[in-house]
């Protein structure tokens, strides 16, 4: 293993903030005048070309709403603002981002109820089906795409339209998989997507952006329960001013228009999920020789983030692994799991095949280095 | 006037986002790992570093907190979070941040007072006592202390005592102070003050940051009325995990760490106060020369931000007169009063003496070319 070399950093094989190209960061050597004309079209050029990634149009009913902050912001300003007064949320979890939606529901004082399946299963679409046709309180149905706590994809093409079916408004948390999974929002019968600058996309973090289809948008007038979250109010400032309603992170957004042309560049969502799928490919095929089992079945498993159980051998230690990692310049991710010792690597970000590889290689060494056996 | 070289970023006189150094902006060309050790010890250092710069201490009882987005996102989680449930907000207003305080409260179901004065005078104290010696439902009073709707700064030295006399929780908004003008918090009796990452520090937008004081903070356990705003479950992510709770805006807490270097290198607070108000006094010397009246009077003008009362000959085009600065790599800032047409123009962020002198060059020029006279 040689040394990293100083000006590099380290690589993050993690489910974001990520590794992004030098240019991306680059475009933020610039000062922008938030109110300024030509950041105006920035942001609305942002804007547009979002619709056309997510496939969908103004003409088919869509808007895009950027919203300052992580993308629990960009969450929370969906349940915030979208929830009817007495409206009650019914939230499908299978891990820790499922569970952060119902926690904002209980902070917000919103009735809700959580669909809770295993970590290593989907919803139990018949039991959706009775709870949606039983519950009539129920409005709005929330889910997350990818559960980056253990890389599991919700099948959100089987879920959508029963709640279709059911007339409830569905929202997805597709924070991790927008930009490298197609997501036919139309098709699905999605009404509000969430994702951040700082997934897929591959910009650096500082906003959300959430798609909304208008018509239920314009139905929520007055249900907003904060003034920096409000959807609503922050679509109506970006179509009369063309501005963000509070300070933009000016910086963050000329990253993103970047990495949204490198995103083109190199040939749009089904070849950057390609290139995702190749670094999967090989990380699960380098872990599966190392001796690591993962923790999901492929069935479920996408290729955003993989979760591996900790060896078996006592020797392991998470936190000496990790920084035998960081020392040879690999920032990899702790487990989330509530039961399970695990830790996880992401294959999201601005990492190739060969950057896998020397993750694998370091992997392997730092495994000797601790004496840690794999054998079963 | 010369035309500006294209490798050259128009001159920001706003009050944020702003003219930052390059080396600030330099300092995003990494991507660190959000769960890292080392941007833990970055977020710590940052945090220790804003209570020096405060002149306050842990010993002392104050904490410092980030939030993720805007400073109006910062302000709304003190409101959203230190708030009792049956709690009243008194509100001095007498510009838009201090309505904005209003409309949050309006928006998170908090009930309120608004004590409003005209957007050229400060609070009334006899009034504001009296308010508070009548009203026994008021537990909090919030104040903007320099009110960029017109640059006054109100006279929180004054203000603070009263509140404390009268035992209720004082509130600053800060946004466009801190960092150039000194606030002994303790002495003031300020319980949570909140500023921004890209006001005086000179840092880029993503981040504000809250003072509070601890024994507050810590019996406010159950008000917060969102997740992601929630004051002390923020603080108690920073104290548990060295964390943000939720993705922080790395590059923009990397940027900050720089701007941080470069105030202290400047001779820290009084230096940089300094500097803004040359850079005040440049300006109003030559707006005055050029045939501009101001809208303050001097006693209640701050350095940070003045505004300008438009030339009364109907030739004046403000969008016109924009328009002309932006083509000379000058953006200056709209008027935000209800009812008189003004303009801004602010002296924060990485500028200089020489760069009001080149305002100053092109506003004549602008003057002239719009065939506008000034003469009274």
């Amino acid at each position: 293993m040689t040394s990293i070399p100083s000006s590099r950093d380290k690589l993050l094989f993690t489910p974001g903030p990520l590794t992004t190209s030098l240019s991306v960061k680059q475009a933020m050597l610039h000062d922008a005048g938030s109110w300024d004309v030509e950041f105006n079209s920035t942001v609305a050029n942002v804007r547009q070309k979002l619709l056309e990634l997510g496939g969908v149009s103004r003409e088919s009913g869509f808007e895009v709403i950027l919203m300052q902050g992580s993308g629990t912001f960009g969450v929370e300003s969906v349940i915030s603002s979208v929830l009817p007064p007495n409206g009650k949320l019914l939230v499908l979890a299978n891990g820790a981002y499922g569970e952060r939606i119902a926690q904002m529901a209980m902070q917000l004082r919103i009735k809700h109820l959580v669909l809770r399946s295993a970590e290593d299963q989907t919803a139990d679409l018949a039991e959706l089906n009775r709870t949606l046709e039983n519950d009539f309180e129920i409005t709005n149905v929330a889910v997350v795409h990818c559960e980056t706590t253990t890389g599991i994809l919700n099948p959100i093409e089987r879920i959508g339209p029963i709640i279709k079916a059911a007339g409830r408004v569905l929202i997805v948390d597709a924070m991790s998989s927008f930009g490298s999974v197609a997501i036919d929002m139309d098709a699905i019968g999605i009404d509000y997507l969430i994702s951040s600058a700082n997934k897929c996309v591959e910009g650096v973090p500082g906003f959300s952006f959430i798609f909304a289809r208008r018509s239920l948008l314009l139905a929520t007038e007055g249900f907003a329960r904060t003034l920096s979250l409000d959807l609503l109010g922050q679509w109506k400032a970006f179509e009369k001013t063309a501005q963000f309603r509070y300070t933009p992170p000016t910086h963050a957004v000329l990253a993103f228009v970047q990495a949204l042309k490198e995103l083109d560049a190199e040939g749009g969502i089904a070849a950057r999920g390609a290139r995702y799928k190749r670094n999967h490919q090989v990380l699960i095929e380098g872990m599966e020789r190392i001796g690591f089992k993962r923790f999901l079945p492929d069935a479920i498993q996408s290729c955003i983030i993989t979760c591996f159980h900790f060896p078996k051998d006592p020797k392991f230690n998470f936190a000496e692994f990790y920084r035998l990692l960081s020392a040879k310049g690999m920032i990899i991710y702790p487990g989330k799991l509530t039961q399970v010792p695990t830790f996880r690597i992401g294959n999201i970000g601005r990492l190739f095949e060969n950057d896998i590889r020397q993750l694998l290689s370091a992997i392997e060494l730092s495994i000797s280095e601790m004496n840690v056996t794999l054998a079963d």
